[in-house]
């Protein structure tokens, strides 16, 4: 009764006559795919072996109807009917016979356009290219919702795992505080293998660079662009807020040594490369940043190895919740991009579409403002007075020291010190004087902790 | 374009006059809920407190009009205006003026009863009733079809973890192969005790109830009963498949003790109580149980401690992704309730609803058909040749070991054995002969092994 059935919206009357040979039976949904690389060439399988489940559950046929690719000869392992492949992007994402357009090309141009061109045509979009929502989503999601189709992007952040759907829908109600994440697999890979194999950073990047898990230029990664980009995503969904990379802190793991990671180990924590959003409660604030950071052993976050992803989302009412899996590869994608596309596919054949809403402006909080407990060491002088100075300069900048540790290395002491929650600023003040204190012969870092 | 705006389905001419308060304005939902106790009472002051930043996401005012209680006078520490109270539930449930109905009474009857009510006054429903949808839910399920409104569930299943949406959306394309969980509290904070503290079940237990995690009668929680219901629902929801409570075989964790959690632990894993669905992809046959389960100690579900749930779910595209929350409690649970709250009411103010669709009848495998890894053990008198006759007894039912370990123990030897895969109902002819078997003077139980 609530229901209105009525004509599909796909297939009007008024559009240019079909050039393409799938049955306009307002049960198929025809597809153009923009790109078949990695994870379109995942896509395009999973969606054949699919077709009958789908249809059975949803009572829609999916369709690839069209694929654009750049390479017209390359061989992708993927079986398509004479004619599907074309190497005109900008035709298949504004067809009349086309229903839906997913989007795998990645970058912001010319994704950006075509992506645009497929809204105001009226065709729903389903993308995983978070450099392009990162950057500029709020603009698409604002054309999406006037020309009142869906943009769905699960795929853009964390991969296979169920993220933005969560947060956008089930957790639509619940005062989040902080969400962070493993948003990046090949640092955690990394960071795995320096924990557990004692590895140093250079021997695991190289391996990692060897699996396949590391690009040639790793920079994006271990620098934490990536991170970022999910970082800013995520920050936008959770809090309804426009925040975009360049308003993400990023400091990557190519410092981190073996010496911290087991200097870490040694007090209970576990280092890892954490996005972190988190909102004031009082101001609304926003502050959005990827750091290395120290985990509490037994948080969930410290147990996830190797190349997984996960996200943490702490509200007020629901608590801790965590969200684990694959963040990358091309099946793992691909799935994600398949829950979208049948998502929008029922939506589209019902006549009606989700809403992302707006995203308000934010005050985004630099990372000096932030605050968090921090690891400082440094090597120092072994001699009478050199502790006392070295707290001195903690004291001077207002940060409270929560545990220290001594411990002999020759002619050398190494200190080890865990502040009490303190301002990043006080703290890169205190760093910046223990630099220049000349007892101090070696500077370790700092590592900022997440508290249990 | 597609959207199809008209009058909202609710507040329409034709029903009778307002009793209530609240201004019909179309963008007021008026909720009605059943039942106010500890889920309740922790959805009124959540929505009260978030009402404002719902309306600015969703332009829709949640308002709860009526409350239908039992107990009139007693204090339930949230504010209500006077007349919001009622011990007719039915009417609440029926009321023209209630737009939408929540379900938190708990139980089959009048549980079952109201909700039917509701639905065929054509009110979505919001509920967390595992028992009820683990008995009756299809037949609900058809029901809100029918009505063409929607019936929701987040709650019933896992607390406030986002499970039920991801599966039922985000995973519809996905070839969902197994889905297993940590899916009871109470069991996991006293197996989490007995691991880490090496208390005895009994001892565990006793905290568990003085802390108020577990009932003054477990049984529900520690024979498994609780996870069984959120295993059948799990099942129906991953599966599309009728998978009713009594479906699924369960086995508590009143006979493991922490000599079978310390041989565990030595051999690398962790003893959890899974529930446990797959399915076959050849024959689409499912299999749901609960028993104690060991997990390997590197395994995602190793590292969900005290009274933590999370889901696992196996995919052949996504691979592994876990889901980890608070599975219990007032606010968490809430805040599920919440979610599916503002879901529902957004569909109503579009006149859509999601659809659960239609379980197909699945033949059900009985667990002595299922197979897995066993770990088993018994003490056997220490003299030649026991060892020969108790392998003998693995061979001659075919299951084959995979490791074997042997430790004095007095005049007497333990032996403990890992199998490979092997069929449950050969297990069990084997355990039974071990029984017999002179030598065997004490067994030690058998415990099913997850592989990594």
């Amino acid at each position: 009764m609530i229901e209105r059935p009525g004509n599909p919206p796909w297939g009007t009357s008024g559009r240019s006559p079909s050039l393409t040979t799938v049955a306009n039976d307002g049960k198929t949904i025809r597809i153009g795919l923009l790109g078949c690389g990695n994870v379109g060439g995942a896509l395009v399988p999973l969606v054949q072996r699919q077709a009958d489940a789908i249809e059975a559950r949803t009572g829609l046929r999916l369709d690839i109807t069209r694929v654009a690719v750049r390479n017209m000869s390359r061989d992708r392992g993927v079986t398509l009917a004479d004619g599907v492949l074309t190497r005109d992007a900008h035709a298949v994402a504004t067809d009349p016979d086309i229903d839906l357009v997913v989007e795998v090309i990645g970058g912001i141009e010319p994704a950006r356009e075509l992506i645009s061109a497929a809204l105001v045509a009226g065709k729903p979009v389903v993308t995983g290219n978070k450099e392009l929502l990162a950057n500029v989503g709020a603009e698409l999601f604002a054309t999406a919702d006037a020309n009142g189709v869906d943009l769905l992007f699960e795929a853009a952040v964390a991969g296979g795992i169920p993220l933005i759907r969560p947060l956008r829908e089930s957790l639509r109600g619940e005062p989040v505080t902080r969400v962070m994440g493993i948003l990046n697999g090949t640092t955690n890979y990394i960071l795995t293998k320096m924990s557990e194999e004692g590895a140093e950073y250079g021997e695991a990047l190289a391996e990692a660079q060897e699996l396949g898990y590391a690009e040639r230029d790793p920079t994006a990664d271990v620098e934490g662009y990536d991170a970022g980009a999910k970082a800013a995503i995520i920050a936008s969904i959770a809090f309804g807020a426009k925040v975009v990379a360049g308003d993400v802190y990023h400091e990557g793991i190519s410092g981190v040594t073996s010496a911290d990671i087991e200097v870490a180990r040694r007090l209970g924590y576990v280092v890892k490369l954490l996005g972190i959003a988190d909102r004031d409660p009082a101001t609304g604030d926003v502050a959005v940043r990827v750091h290395p950071s120290m985990v509490p052993v037994h948080h969930p976050l410290a147990s996830v190895r190797e190349s997984y992803n996960a996200v943490f989302v702490e509200g007020d009412a629901v608590g801790s919740l965590m969200f684990f899996g694959r963040g990358a590869g091309g099946a793992p994608t691909a799935s994600a991009v398949l829950g979208d596309v049948i998502d929008a596919a029922v939506n589209l054949s019902k006549g009606t579409h989700g809403t992302i809403g707006s995203f308000g402006k934010a005050t985004i909080r630099a990372i000096d403002e932030t605050s968090a407990e921090y690891l400082v060491s440094l090597d120092v002088a072994d001699q009478p007075g050199v502790l006392h100075a070295v707290t001195g300069v903690f004291a001077e900048h207002g940060v409270s020291i929560r545990a220290a540790e001594q411990e002999g290395i020759g002619a050398d002491a190494r200190l080890v010190f865990i502040t009490h929650q303190a301002r990043e600023a006080d703290v890169q003040a205190t760093v910046r004087d223990l630099r220049n204190l000349d007892v101090v012969h070696r500077f370790g870092g700092f590592i900022r902790v997440i508290g249990a």
